[in-house]
């Protein structure tokens, strides 16, 4: 088998077999297919894509390029959710309280990655004294013991899949659905998930644009799941403007606690809700949706989501006391209020220069390695279809950096007003199971 | 300006600015932008194609990526001819001393490369004493004085097309006629050239094989030439089947002097008349074609042509005695005999494998560095819509070397037979001016 012949073939739109694939996936992850090969096999695909079984057999061979996470030691159905990244998206704090109180184990690995706010690690850092590296055991027996453990990312899953996320970042082979979707599906499939609820973001914030965009996406995910066993449900959500209320590490840590005290943003809170029940419903906890979202919300209502949050705080040796003092999370030492500089109605917050903003205030990583400041972050007071008027608060920055200039800027530019009140949008677009 | 971002422009159909492509030849040249990612842009390029300004952009970057070969002190037009290549093209060994004979500068610089049988030079070279290694000044002085001289190719031209060529070859980017358009064009305006006849190949034997394709890329090329101020003729010759009878070295010089004496195969004679008689127009000598075909033939009827090539290879150090007495030249051991099995017609040939049987029996290289067998080669007895018997001889090979069964077998496949005389096909099927 020549490298040469396959991108040939996949270049005339043509299906390539199970053993082609292999071939190529693990050829690429021992160097033994170079860079540039794989580039121009990338952008073919870009343009010819690929069948749902060539997919699945892409996504399988990258899971196998390198180790996968055996969990069977956990009772139990392993659910594990993913997002395709937003801004302001903290409902992997919020699901693992709250899908662990009802029985669902949650076996949660995180990476820390790059972007406007830390990941979920980083975010979960926030907490005095919240420890994120675990052993093996620890992490067993926490989910055993409790349903839930969340650890930093240290085993070398789907390295294929890292070494062609590097490539295609540099191609302009980013934004291809099949390569999107089995770079997701692999990550989740390594780390040995049983099953996996999707949240696929669509709008101004989010990597998918349009609606039919994310349905594809959806779609094609929910595929690869079923065709390799794992059970998967995507859900579409709302991207328009960021996810609740704040942007950032500590303040969404305290966002998420509102939530799980019943007094969350209602986007949010529709959005984890949501995600949770499915969570539920692959775990075999409850048979349908409207059940299981009837019962979390008693679970919120009732105080054992809160309290199941305070034991995860507990055991990953983090101070409980914050759950329910948030003020104790890391403050920053500037608080710029920005102020509305018209009358009428708040019409769009692009969700991408928050994001920047948030980065550039000390949220987030440009680069890796860059150290994070749990205290930075943006407070949103006005969302889509508030009414403002002059001097009315936008929203706060948090910072600990003397010089915040760029940042509102962009947040200036990121609010834009009409004198129309605009239809509120829905949170959650569409399900595909 | 960032690659990727031009990757990205291409990938979307978009047309890149001359500083764009600028940017890219030169950067690659400089190793600035890495395979990977002129590989990707390669294949984008395959799908979006380029606009016919792009393509005169991007061969214009390739001429100034490296050395340009100045024949200004030649005088008169400078005209080259290239062809796209075929099996048993020996057209440039007749066409050196034809359009020399009335005048028109042939300053002929040639590769050596890889295929089924050697280049121009190597063929040369089965010449008792020719010497393809010229000091510029004295490969001046031979055109200046006798109207022609070739030498092989020493300077560094286009090395991003040699570059970028390699990579093609690798990435299964060949076949894009952007790409090719635009290399062919690059090398010849680097190395001189005033103005350029094309011989676009058509059939089995071509690297096009419709008619539509071959004559885009003839359009590619004329308006590549037109452009950047290059007149530029080309024509579509037929490729069904090796042209003329001889496939070889030495016996590629054979059949040369056989056209040049008037009494060579009629398809290799009237390519080669009307390759020469564009060329005699574009090098002013004169205003028709009808006019330079009629005159040409007279200077082959009148010996002129052949008292020419005595002359080339006499002031290039060869032995002018092999040109009256071809049988001096190089000869093989072995000749062997390939006859037909059937009675009918000679229904194809393919002519992409008698040229690897030829290569097979040491005529050409199969990788750089490898010695050509100047005696190796092939001599054609039936070609297309000739009547065959069982035990007419269809072919002989000749060869040094003790093992040819590989190369007989390739012969024997193909031969392809029909009960019905085909319909003679075109020597000449369209002309791009």
């Amino acid at each position: 088998m020549r490298m040469i012949d396959l991108i040939h073939k996949k270049r005339e739109g043509e299906s390539l077999t199970k053993e082609e694939i292999d071939f190529i996936i693990q050829g690429y992850t021992r160097d033994e297919i170079p860079d540039y090969q794989m580039a121009a096999f990338t952008m073919a695909v870009f343009y010819q894509g690929m069948s749902r079984r060539e997919i699945a057999d892409f996504t399988n061979a990258m899971v196998h390029s390198g180790e996968t996470i055996d969990l069977s030691a956990i009772e139990g159905i392993k659910v594990d959710k993913h997002s395709t990244g937003g801004v302001g998206d903290k409902v992997s704090l919020i699901i693992i309280p709250l899908v662990a109180a009802v029985g669902v184990p949650v076996a949660k690995m995180s990476g820390r990655g790059l972007g406007h706010t830390g990941g979920t690690i980083d975010k979960l850092e926030a907490i005095e004294g919240f420890r994120v590296e675990l052993s093996r055991e620890e992490f067993i027996n926490h989910v055993n013991n409790y349903k839930m453990a969340i650890a930093g990312q240290t085993a070398n899953l789907a390295p294929a899949d890292k070494k062609l996320y590097a490539l295609r970042d540099v191609t302009a082979t980013v934004d291809s659905i099949p390569l999107i979707a089995s770079s997701v599906m692999s990550k989740k499939i390594a780390a040995g998930a049983d099953a996996i609820v999707l949240d696929v973001k669509v709008g101004s914030g989010a990597f998918m644009k349009s609606l039919g965009e994310a349905k594809e996406l959806a779609e094609t995910m929910v595929e690869i799941g079923n065709s390799l066993n794992r059970k998967t449900i995507a859900i579409i959500t709302d991207m328009s403007q960021p996810l609740g209320r704040e942007i950032g590490n500590a303040n969404e840590v305290r966002e998420a606690i509102e939530v799980l005290r019943g007094q969350g943003a209602k986007d949010l809170t529709a959005v984890a809700l949501s995600i949770a029940s499915y969570m539920t419903i692959l775990g075999g906890i409850y048979e349908d949706f409207d059940t299981a979202h009837e019962e979390l919300v008693k679970v919120i209502q009732s105080g054992q989501a809160i309290e199941k949050l305070k034991q995860l705080v507990s055991i990953q040796g983090g101070n409980p006391e914050v759950i329910d003092h948030p003020e104790k999370l890391p403050q920053a030492k500037h608080h710029i209020e920005v102020k509305a500089w018209e009358s009428g109605f708040v019409a769009s917050i692009d969700a991408e220069s928050v994001g920047t903003a948030a980065m550039l205030l000390g949220a987030g990583r440009q680069k890796k390695g860059d150290t994070i400041d749990h205290a930075a972050g943006i407070t949103l007071y006005k969302k889509i279809g508030d009414e403002v008027n002059p001097d009315d608060t936008l929203c706060v920055l948090h910072t600990n950096l003397e010089n915040y200039d760029q940042a509102v800027q962009l947040i200036n530019k990121a609010y834009t007003f009409s004198n129309k009140k605009p239809k509120p949008k829905d949170f959650i677009l569409d399900v595909i199971a």
